[in-house]
């Protein structure tokens, strides 16, 4: 993907998203000696990233398949910006959830007018409900994080960082599927200034960790993270971007996820979700890698359920 | 106070304040009908706006007062506010607190730098405790909220809000002691275009509101409200001028004070306290009022106890 793919994408989702705010943190300053930029994807269109990419992947669909509508099988945030986007789009969207999801979730994604079908929670019944429908309906599958448009949507977030401030020496964001780590990635190319780019992510879910020592995508072993957004795994598309462009993976425990966010809650007055904390943790516990540095962190989201609060 | 009043002591206290962001809310526009500006105080340094006046008042002293140092009495936002002015400042603080006060709450006032003298629980206690202390340090008394020099410089979140949008028609803003309101209305008649001022008060502390309307201080009935900042009683500085300055009082039930309160962190993400939530709690409950206004909220802080949370 080229500068002017990029250049395109943001150009075309512009209108249906936010230009999100970057706060910075006197505090965070003084604690890391790093300079740290927090790029507010948690003030984005249904409260994450997710929106860009699911504007650009529908917006780059030809009409008839416009006409017909997308599905995705998601229940994070991924099934909400899916929902809002193709609404803004006029475009119907499909998506497919365990039964057992989260009925805030599920409310959610109807609220922001997405038909939701539900299935047996098992990644089979996930997937053959999914490839019934599309049979059945003719619908476009939108990958969350395993699609090139997706990717590329996902990549804004971190060329506004860039753009507004050019000389950042890192980006650190959050890595799940992979679909944010390999935009920013890519982005960072484009339009930094020979900025790193570095994953985190729960040790508790470490496949692109491994994956990036093996140089295959590697599955996880167990995903019992908090952070319920990096539970996923790396696909096909976004894992070779990874390799060529991301420096490192910094893992985080489940302790140090929960103290991170905290921290940003008390300290920083700003509501993230547990994915977002693993970024900022991993400067916090690495304060000898980062001092002297100019730091940008995507903040992924703030969707979290007030009633099941981690603290 | 005069407009160059504010102006002289805005560029004083410039150096330690941070000029804080303004938010806005498609869906809290939609929801409203207005045009809603949030100034975000929440993100001011120690959480609250309270650090404008403190910061103003220290600096008004003279050099053997400064050398001395300053002292007030408050379990709430003025004492970390007055604590970390004064460290900024070089100046001595000594804060007079219930020895009831929440722990968390000590911490703060110790962390931002403030000398703590703990007391029993009573009004009558709080004053000879501080009288004792002043008669024999000679420390100069600062008032949370009835105090020309605190108006002033709470004044400025206001001066900063229409700075930036200098056409609204409303400026809401919480009122307890009335020095954040008092500020406010100097302010929105200094540098507003004919900008409104109104009060939002709890139902259960509702002496503001009931001051209005009988033309001298009356007291609180009850402080039985969850907006802990806003169980304090109106002073005779800040109230000749919200007299003369202020259109109306509106009250707040305690359900829709949390339910404002929930709403914001849900769906703005940021953190806000319960004296916060009663300001978007009256545009919320009087849509007819404002709609099509531009109404600017002052969110005037982000100290909650993430232990004791209201949902």
């Amino acid at each position: 993907m080229t500068k002017k793919d990029f250049i395109d994408c943001y150009n075309r989702i512009a209108p249906y998203i936010h230009k999100t705010p970057i706060l910075t943190s006197r505090l965070v300053d003084e604690l890391t000696g790093a300079k740290v930029y927090f790029k507010c994807e948690n003030f984005q269109r249904t409260g994450a990233y997710k929106m860009r990419g699911a504007t650009n992947a529908i917006m780059q669909l030809n009409t008839e398949q416009k006409g017909i509508g997308v599905i995705t099988h998601s229940s994070g945030n991924f099934a909400q910006a899916l929902s809002l986007a193709a609404r803004s789009l006029n475009v119907k969207a499909t998506i497919v959830m365990p039964s057992n999801s989260p009925q805030v979730k599920k409310n959610a994604v109807a609220q922001y007018g997405g038909k939701i079908i539900e299935c047996a929670s098992t990644i089979e019944a996930r997937q053959a409900t999914t490839e019934h429908i599309i049979s059945t309906s003719g619908a476009t599958f939108i990958h969350p994080s395993n699609d090139l448009n997706v990717i590329l949507g996902q990549g804004t977030a971190c060329m506004e960082l860039l753009d507004d401030f050019p000389n950042l020496d890192t980006v650190i964001c959050p890595v799940g599927g992979g679909g944010l780590l390999a935009g920013s990635a890519l982005a960072a190319y484009h339009f930094g200034k020979k900025c790193n780019v570095i994953g985190a992510e729960p040790s508790e879910a470490d496949d692109a960790y491994r994956s990036l020592i093996s140089g295959k995508i590697e599955t996880n072993l167990t995903t019992n993270t908090i952070a319920d957004g990096l539970r996923t795994q790396l696909g096909h598309h976004n894992f070779p971007i990874i390799k060529k462009h991301v420096q490192q993976i910094i893992r985080i425990s489940e302790d140090d996820i929960i103290q991170a966010m905290r921290f940003i809650w008390e300290r920083m007055k700003i509501i993230i979700e547990p994915s977002s904390a693993v970024a900022l943790a991993a400067v916090l516990k690495n304060t000898t890698t980062f001092k002297n540095k100019s730091v940008g962190i995507i903040i992924s989201g703030g969707n979290v359920d007030l009633e099941n609060l981690p603290f």
